[in-house]
């Protein structure tokens, strides 16, 4: 392959600039072919910043050009998986920002063309590249915490987002707690063969009407009898918390920190400390490895560390979540797939 | 009331000990009257050891003199409702350590006991008396945290109990996850109206042998939605671990710590500080506080902070979660006692 | 000797109720013969609180009993000099609060009755007993830092005591430093050869009126070259800060804690935490220590582990600082007494 | 001005790349016009990974060049006052590596031909970027603290450098300790007006052979009687330290923290954590925000934080502390340059 890859980067979002800035950075690992955003006036913008040579408001630019080797997908998430169907088609290895779809069905039929076309296809699940994350799967890894027993995963925004977000979101499941799917599937190793799900409304009468929830609890159970569990909320009243313990038989690990700056202040009412509040700076780093990561395994012809694969299991068991919370059972799970089993599964304990 | 209690107290074991010392310690609260033990060996050594004067291996000179005004229980587990029931019909308030009983019949007895007599009767939940754990508690009383929305509480031993202990024990839920039942139930001032439990024996055969568990999740939601977690494991792999967090709607509180003293070594391999390991290093203070709570509520005639009703609820909440855990299903219960309610509740979510 | 020595306590106040308490908490140690106070009312609550059959406003009721073993002084500084001279003459063994005297005089003449009596004499340097303090010096000795190379050891309380208070306390350096001088000569093991002080009167006029400082920094240089620094301050602005670092060819250590309890508050605002605002909060554990230590070296015979060289030392150091202090030049000491050498000795360096 | 600027960079060291990379990372703020550096292999890697246009081994390529705004000046420490010199002929202005010069003679040539050229200059005190330090000495001009009463500023390296970087270093207080006497007038917004330093060469023999010391302590008192520390080890035994602590009247700060990454591990030894090893990772984002702002003090025509006369009094206080060290005795200061007072100013204070 080309010890350089030529990149086009889709979308010029928030997210998008964060990997575009990245390419730019890397100058050694890769070089921004164009960069594709229906907007003009956001691609105007961007290309005036940046002082890019080559735009385009029209993707087909981009899928047409065989001097691309690589897509960065960070466009709307509708648009996700006929990018990625695209790509694969035009032989271009692809990353993309999770989700690939909301839906099962359209999310098996990118990655079947991503199969067809033999190209490679990494999913956005940045806390894969956190470097206290990363520690942590190492040292899982390694053994030194002995047998897993018990794995504790919290995950919470610091204030709701609207309500216009809400609606094209997906659930809670699906676009937030599908990091922490992902994140203790990783963690842990294996997929569980059950899952029960807790949710409340609770944030604001919005959620609700919405069909949503905005504060729940998973539990999840691997064939080994070994057990997760999996905090979210939409607004935790304080800031940014993203916190995991893993317990082992020899020991255990806590990733995480609260504090935005290494400063504390003391004074008549006590220490005081900023905390998190946004997620681009807990995971600026994570973000940045994640893009490297992709670029290297472009130019080295290698399988990226987070699949299209990890993606779908990620999605069924938010799915099975959500049949879980809205039956008020817990769901038995093909840990293979992290399908839904039959539902005479779910009782079939004692 | 006597303004200077005379005090009998029963059982010279570990935790005899500490609370035989906390009498000695505060002679402004209380006076010992009478140590008992059965053990006569043992009696003559902590006779010899704190210079008592009067001391017997008959729990009838206690329950028999008029002179004594309240009973401290800290013999075995199954003379416990005997003694509650004994010093209530004496007309003595007890504190006992906990449970009452592993069953609920008898828990109702010695109760009912208590009630008749019109005595009063503080059940051993110490952490309730922890200075962390009483000024969240505080705080949430306060109003503080805004609505409280979730819990998460954690506790783990260093190690697991020998079998022996495991056959009397009556299993995890109702001899660890009592004391966290009863922890969520109080900072929460609510209990919960449905409970999901999940449980596996991993760190020794016996513990399977025994049909109990030694790792454990439970799920309790509340009537208005919001949720709560406990996690118990027999044996950490690390060192005593007891933390509580509380997440409202205004902001969240993390009760606890590791660290066993304020020392922080650092090497060339790294930052090194020496974990907690016994609860009776953790808990000192509160088993002393616990104490002297009880030596005042009988000089000031009022009712202690925990009750004979805690401690039957907390029960009924251990039974439901087995229930759960041995079923496979969430359990629903009537939160003004904490008992399952009929098994078609369970499925009626939807 | 006695194996359950017979104790008399001079002093009801603030830190002769804490001494008090330990040793009534402590029947297999010690039982207390006799409490001394000349405030005959301060002397009647005590003896009403705590239930006490001998006390007396007569320090020769004390003194003169041949029953009595070992005397606690916990009056007012002034009077320390004389009841640790009266300890020695009536072959009593003592344990004083520090200082022993304010000037070098009255000290060495205290010293001095006791070495001709044989008895011993403990100082009460609190920090000694603390257990973080304690475990850090236990490394030290046992070589795990490798070679000293600095400590830096800080103390600053809360708020500046009553201009009534400065006057009689001799001064920062003799009141309030001492306690650094000496915990930095125990943990480095040895006494500095050369000593630098500057300080300032900072926080009100009245300590500069006072001719005193509330704010310091000392550098004490030991023979091998090593370092250590100290900062005072008479008012932190926020709490109690008492904060000591251990450099080591090895490694280092890090002694103490902000925190007032184990729990920390999640807001908008931030993370908050209780400071600690209260020395007997602070040391509470080791004053008890520091106590049975005491109990125990009387009833086995044995030298404590502060004595009065060391309390003698540390004022020397003490006065060494307040002369480098007056002339704003460091002065050379005799490492065996930690007294000033000749003035020339200040600029031999190069 | 050019509002985006075209800028030469000198060197390809270890620190000119980490430059390189930021510039490159924000082409919205600035153009790399030409890379420069004597040595060619190592300049031909450079333009190879970067992909780099335009390099040169020769520096005249870059004054000469009328098209080139302004100079990143990252070579060895020796060129630096002669690169200085030649931007400010050539009108271009410069950021520089600290220090300007190890003398002062070099060091006020330099800066005089930047004072006639009417360019700016800024010197690279990474620190002042950093953000606790900048969120820290915002509270203190903020004025959240009240009067500033004491500093304590602490840096130690991991392990100390080659001897051959010794020899030409300019010895501990030039080449480390500079950057906190920087950080603590910066912090106190104020020149000290006496010094007290003592140092030992405790870490290896070659350290004394060099003449040099590896571990000091200093004492600065500014005029209103507060203070300062500074302590440094070339070789700390555990990782890289810097912490700096700032007392007030209402109130102070702990800047800094041990941490590698966010993770700890607990096992059967207690809780571990990894320490910090590289001062390039701890202070990455510094160094990146103290190139952006270069670049956007040159688009703004702004004067830079940190100017050449930051520099010049640092040094100079590094000669006085220098001084101190060698005579054993305090010296004054002219707080408005850093420079010595006369010799009898020493001796003055009582």
């Amino acid at each position: 392959m080309n010890a350089r890859p030529r990149i086009g980067l889709i979308g010029v979002g928030r997210i998008g600039q964060v990997h575009l800035r990245t390419v730019l950075a890397h100058p050694e690992l890769a070089e921004l072919a164009i960069l594709v955003d229906a907007n003009s006036t956001a691609l105007s913008a961007a290309q005036a910043t940046y002082r890019l040579s080559n735009v385009s408001t029209d993707v087909g630019a981009l899928f047409d050009d065989p001097a691309i080797d690589a897509v960065i997908i960070a466009s709307s998430t509708d648009t996700h998986a006929q990018y990625i169907t695209e790509a694969a088609r035009a032989g271009k290895s692809a990353m993309t920002e999770k989700p690939i779809a909301l839906d099962i069905e359209t999310t098996d039929a990118a990655l079947a063309a991503v199969e067809r076309a033999g190209t490679s296809l990494q999913v956005g699940f940045q806390r894969r590249f956190d470097i206290p994350y990363a520690a942590a799967r190492k040292q899982i890894e390694d053994g030194r915490l002995g047998r897993i027993e018990m794995i504790r995963d919290a995950m919470r925004d610091p204030s709701a987002p609207p309500a216009s977000y809400l609606q094209v979101s997906g659930g809670l499941f699906r676009d937030m707690t599908i990091h922490n799917l992902d994140c203790v599937r990783w963690l842990r190793g294996e997929t569980p063969v059950e899952i029960y799900a807790v949710g409340s409304a609770l944030t604001s009468p919005e959620v609700e009407m919405a069909g949503d929830i905005d504060t729940s609890v998973i539990v999840m159970t691997f064939a080994d009898g070994s057990l997760a569990t999996i905090e979210n909320s939409r607004r935790s009243g304080f800031g940014y918390d993203v916190r995991t313990e893993v317990f082992g038989s020899e020991g255990a690990l806590m990733i995480g920190d609260h504090r935005q700056v290494h400063l504390r202040a003391y004074n008549g009412d006590g220490v005081h400390e900023d905390h998190q509040y946004f997620f681009l700076d807990r995971f600026a780093r994570a973000y940045e490895l994640e893009v490297m990561h992709f670029l290297e395994s472009v130019a080295n012809d290698t399988e990226p560390a987070v699949t299209g694969h990890d993606g779908r299991v990620a999605l069924h068991l938010a799915f099975a979540a959500e049949q879980s919370r809205r039956t008020g059972l817990p769901v038995r799970l093909d840990p293979a797939t992290g399908q839904l089993l039959a539902p005479e599964g779910a009782t079939a304990r004692e």
